[in-house]
């Protein structure tokens, strides 16, 4: 049983997902649709970019993984499907994929151009159900990527700049809020190894003008209401507050910056 | 594997989706149920009404959508369950399929009285729950229609009086904005065979005091933040702007009046 | 085809929710997945519990029901998975299945502590995704509950005090809001069977300084506009106003007494 996840700037409110998912199970009626989430802000491709890496991983193998943030669409931009050896990613070419691109092995890239795979009528404005849906769909029912599409070299994959880590000359590292999640959690983009070789009791973050002391292993590590330094789940540096959300304290953005040392 | 749509006005944040799923797979273990929109407005039907054009022919024919708006639940108003050819409706008999009526060709209406397919205590306030979900279920499950009730006229079947266009004395179209999307595209009343024989770049949309000229092919065709209009998804009318918002630019609601010359 | 339910306090912006489902269907292919609600206020115990209690019936018996509202992970909390003779139910030992040990009949609970099926990489904030969803998707696959941890006595299970109602001296009955709807309902602890023997045309419900009186059977009983007293869906007092919002019009929030006399 194939599944397809969907990861798109939609929201939940307007019929569009919907859609998509009928287009999916009219042509391959045992998918398994599954949502990673519609509520990425609107054209935010590196927020999309961020949140894809936090969760492809997490579907069995073969799982088609299509996501639909396209500003671009209606125009000559391409849709291309990819496949990294385990893995298949449909999306518009507009930098998306840019952190499978560069964490992953990239085997297969393919502008996905064979209409014989479309619905009949292509709309101005919405890809995602007139040539992505039905696509995912039929490479769910076992059409090969290449029967999709034509191969283009995987380098000429479209990137977009996302926000590095890097180190100072002092040597504390410097990274980003790339993501906050409902809880006010600010997830920046400085991954634990980076930080394995210091005294995480003595590590020192600093966001704004605060600063926060240690890297705990849960929230409730420090008083209620108290602000704190963790892994989250994605395996990058968290800030948070314990009961309390850090994206209110703070009052901070995804973008801002966060140091450690 | 029969499909189910669902399309209300319940939201996400309370159970009331979720049990209706619970009720349908304890009926129907091998539905495929699938969300179209919980974010109708509260006891907006017509809003309702063009959702559900948007969307239901895009199922495998014998789907079964199920809509529940019902702000006269716990009164004397009908239940009704309709085919048309192609797809089943579940939904109060308020108004909320005037379009399916006005469009499509409806071939059986019944009246969901045989209480024999419904949970055995009806609450006053969720019959979406205790009637709408297991006569779904039991539909899905091969039960023909005409076991489900009584037959009626489909003549019989209410309808609401939903804005149409019309052509002025001049020989402008308006319409009216029916539907505002995520990203504050206003989709209007004013579908592209409407506006066929004019000359698309010539054309002037006017909303409130401001007027767009042309019709355009992709929302990067004008300079970023900058107001468009373009046939959308729907196949209507839709005012955009580029990498921005319609809603927030013109200040509309719904209802708001259009005039294409 | 085992039905796993969700009920967290993830929202549906982030992308937690999805990657649960990914974890649970690359273990259990064919489990069907139903979100119940991911809308719980953050780390609101109480209402999840109240919310549980308001659903779980409806699933099919065998289902598993996961609820992750998790303040304290990543502490020595237990993660507990209960068997009540008809469902499964997966969740943090923190109080959030007060209402499933206190009126209902639990015959084995176990302390999920065999790593052996949890993610062979435990974070230290996410045990919902590590933990609890690979539990429950062996459960899915027939694994037993007595393979999956070590039992403990059922008297043992953490409770937390939720607001229960109370008779007064008068013989008035007392209870609170214990749930806010979409629709502006406000959903009362005071459930039907307290009020059997009053005469329902003339009880009077009181919520801060206004009484409403009359229990109706159905939102169009009154004027619109008008507040009103119903017997809701869950079987408790829900006080509303027909086509409007009770919490809007009396301003008040979860928690709040309500008194019928």
């Amino acid at each position: 049983m194939p599944i397809v996840t969907l990861l798109t700037d939609f929201g939940s409110a307007d019929e569009y997902v919907g859609v998509m998912k009928g287009v999916i199970l009219t042509m391959a009626s045992n998918a398994v649709i599954v949502d990673i989430s519609h509520q990425i802000e609107p054209q935010n491709i590196s927020q999309a970019a961020f949140m894809l890496q936090s969760a492809y991983t997490y579907f069995p193998i073969g799982s088609i993984h299509v996501i639909v943030v396209d500003p671009g669409v209606g125009t000559e931009r391409n849709i291309v499907g990819i496949f990294d050896g385990r893995y298949f990613f449909l999306a518009p070419d507009n930098g998306v994929l840019t952190l499978i691109k560069e964490t992953g092995t990239i085997e297969e890239v393919y502008r996905l151009n064979n209409r014989k795979y479309w619905l009949k009528n292509i709309s101005r404005t919405f890809h995602g159900r007139d040539i992505i849906a039905p696509t995912a769909a039929h490479l769910a029912n076992g059409v090969r990527l290449n029967q999709l599409g034509t191969a283009v070299d995987p380098s000429s994959l479209l990137t977009i700049e996302l926000l590095q880590p890097y180190i100072n000359n002092d040597g504390s590292i410097s990274g980003h809020v790339v993501a906050i999640d409902r809880f006010g959690n600010l997830i920046t983009s400085i991954a634990e190894n980076l930080i394995s070789a210091m005294d995480w009791r003595q590590i020192k973050v600093r966001i704004g003008n605060k600063t926060i002391r240690g890297i705990v292993s849960s929230y409730t590590a420090v008083p209620q209401h108290t602000p704190l330094a963790i892994i989250g789940s994605r395996g990058y540096i968290e800030i948070s507050v314990s009961f309390g959300s850090a994206q209110a304290l703070f009052q901070v953005t995804q973008r801002d910056e966060v140091t450690v040392f």
